[in-house]
């Protein structure tokens, strides 16, 4: 299932709306098909691994990092149906498909036609591997990651603006591969006028994998100077862009606060750079904190390494 | 020599004017003395540790972090002639004396003596250890560190002042261990008045090790409310507080900036805890950086490690 999930990270931030899923099928002890969900939505992770596996599918063992879809659509069959015209001995699955259309009749339909169905496997890491599906299916938002590049005192500009470069190169292309995991970048408007034509994917071969670009802004109009990114004209746009399951926000410090005064920050990467700034641009502006006690219990640690000479962190927002 | 640079560090910042030495007896693979410089300077960390040599001392290898000082001494004898006296067939020591009545005196005269002097072992780990008794010895001043508790985002209040608590037990605890291992803890007039009761060492069995507390405050007057601490006009001061070899700013922002301003911080404690607060009170004030060039490369991270959820970080200043 491990195989499975690391699949499924190939296709964060291009399936949309469709889940990132990944697949794997083991026949008496050795990997014959690998699949995960192809840019677009289609063909799914099961599809793809069962055409690899062909007529070693039969008794095998197939691990998917969800559900399979029991709902036909005219872009091809459910993988219900696929997964039993392969006759495998067992379905090992990690969670349900909370879309309505399959939410445990995927299983039905498995069990009924006499294949072993497992569930839970890895359960809170395939909930993380497809936040961003899961996020729009139960709250109709994209997941928001909220990048962060600071200094040790938390600035993330001189008083005059200038932030190139706080952090280093190990960092920039770490933020770059990250961007890449995301179907579009929001940036407030100083951010855009600054720096909107550097909102791109430069990592040789991922060049191709620039998210949109998403303006934020309370005057409504169109982002200047030919560019081709969208505005939106508040936070609670966010969900109306479709196709948009994983949101990267960028900066600056009035944006990222007022996604986290909405509470609509779900993941946070911090970039720290080991330099002092003293007086200059702060990381946040206002997000509503009144009482120290409040702040705790919120972000835990997900990851964190040494990115050349800077600090990375990602933390999750906890949420009952 | 790192046994010998463990028992030095028991004296940092008890032993001023004195080096904090540590020195270990090795006879036939076997400790047979160890010793450290004691509170108030006295005895010396050789008189120590071959005193509990006794008659294992000739013939034996002696490890010390300082070269043994040459010069006789009301409160005690000159360590190179002790040594000589215990007959040891062997003395390594990390670094020499920059004393000028030892500075290579107190090799020579026991190389006179016929006893074997190698140098130069964990030279620069001798120097961290020391560098309190050898930047007051180089540029008469103690050697000064400060304490940043943040938040992720760079801040050490909320807006309202509100800081207790950011950090948890374990940061806190470890606050007050470095403490511990200073002379003197600075803060500036608002700290002060709101935490200076606070200011000593918490930790069962170190409450005696609370250091003096110095106000820096530019209205020259004594601190107020009975309290024992003494006042300071300006940084320039601090070469002036006698017997202060290790000093220990603690804020607030504007303090901190100070010193960093004047180039006068040569270590950097970060305490970070996993909370955001936005606008608040930022942890440093202007440092007078005008080129985000210039502030890369002046710190490089010595120590690094979770204490409970929160992140510790030490700096050492970088200067050529």
């Amino acid at each position: 299932m491990a195989a499975a999930l690391a699949l499924s990270e190939r296709g964060r931030g291009r399936t949309a709306p469709n889940p990132n899923v990944g697949c794997v099928i083991v026949r008496d002890g050795i990997v014959v098909g690998r699949g995960w969900t192809q840019p677009g939505g289609r063909p799914h992770a099961e599809a793809m691994a069962l055409a690899e596996a062909g007529a070693q599918a039969p008794g095998a063992t197939i691990f998917v990092t969800l559900e399979p879809c029991a709902h036909r659509s005219a872009r091809g069959p459910a993988c219900a149906d696929l997964l039993i015209g392969a006759r495998p001995a067992r379905v090992i699955a990690a969670i349900e498909d909370p879309d309505p259309r399959t939410a445990g009749e995927g299983f039905a339909r498995l069990r009924a036609a006499g294949i072993a169905v497992e569930t839970g496997l890895l359960a809170d890491e395939a909930r993380r591997a497809m936040a961003g599906f899961l996020m729009r299916r139960a709250h109709g938002r994209p997941f928001v990651t909220l990048k962060l590049a600071t200094s040790l005192d938390g600035r993330i500009a001189l008083a005059d603006g200038s932030s190139r470069w706080i952090t280093g190169d190990a960092a920039r292309a770490h933020v770059h591969l990250e961007r890449s995991r995301h179907e579009a970048i929001l940036v407030g408007r100083g951010t855009w006028e600054a720096d909107a034509p550097r909102l791109d994917v430069r990592l040789p071969g991922l060049e191709g994998r620039s998210p949109r670009r998403i303006l934020l802004s309370s005057r409504h109009h169109s982002p200047s100077g030919g560019d081709d990114g969208e505005c939106i004209g508040g936070m609670d746009a966010i969900s109306t862009l479709s196709g948009v399951d994983h949101l990267f926000v960028e900066g600056g410090a009035e944006t990222a606060a007022s996604f986290l005064r909405a509470d609509l920050v779900d993941r946070l990467l911090l970039y720290r750079a080991p330099i002092l700034i003293g007086a200059g641009k702060a990381a946040l502006g206002d997000i509503g904190l009144t009482h120290l006690a409040d702040a705790h219990g919120r972000w835990r640690m997900e990851d964190a390494r040494m990115l050349g000479s800077d600090r990375f962190e990602a933390y999750l927002r906890q949420r009952n």
